[in-house]
């Protein structure tokens, strides 16, 4: 099992501010999931790998197609106080789910 | 409310590794807190801060203090598959909890 974490690389942000980001992201779509898969997840030592994308147009199709997947998943906009503009979107968490469930709309990406 | 993040810079992590190991802290530690303390959290904007330290030294009495404030707390270690040693304390979470709470523990700390 594994969550995924996708991160905006045309958006210029510190490395604060992304952790910041992937932290909601991941807790966001955390508690999207059953508790038996956040159980397994944890049993398993809570894999997390973050990817990356190029633009805001990738990051949305992701969502969509995480949802049809009927995968757990949280699309992050940030609160606009640094950095970058209100509402601009961040990054997207998926999972916890099984790895392979997740690698049908990741497995294209590349690590960050 | 809030919660804090606070990540060693002296050692050496990409960007994605950042986001990993801030997104396993934030993770931790809102495990440990209440029901009642994460909701109120999740209504008020779920604020994070992610603040930095010089050394693991310093991050082990963060750790310590915070215990000691009753706080919900996750050290984390890294996993060593990539980049840092296995075994290596990372970074730390702290709450979510009364900001108030938080400043008595980290107000000393600059942001990353």
């Amino acid at each position: 099992m594994k969550q995924a974490i996708i991160i905006r690389k045309d958006i210029k942000m510190g490395k604060g501010k992304i952790a910041a980001q992937a932290s909601h992201a991941s807790i966001g779509a955390y508690k999207k999931a059953s508790y038996l898969t956040k159980k397994q997840w944890e049993l398993t030592g809570q894999k997390k790998i973050v990817l990356k994308t190029d633009n805001m147009q990738t990051l949305i199709e992701l969502f969509t197609n995480a949802k049809k997947q009927k995968l757990p998943v949280a699309l992050i906009k940030d609160a606009g106080k640094t950095q970058i503009p209100e509402g601009t979107v961040t990054c997207l968490g998926i999972g916890p789910a099984d790895d392979n469930k997740i690698d049908l709309v990741t497995k294209h990406l590349k690590l960050y």
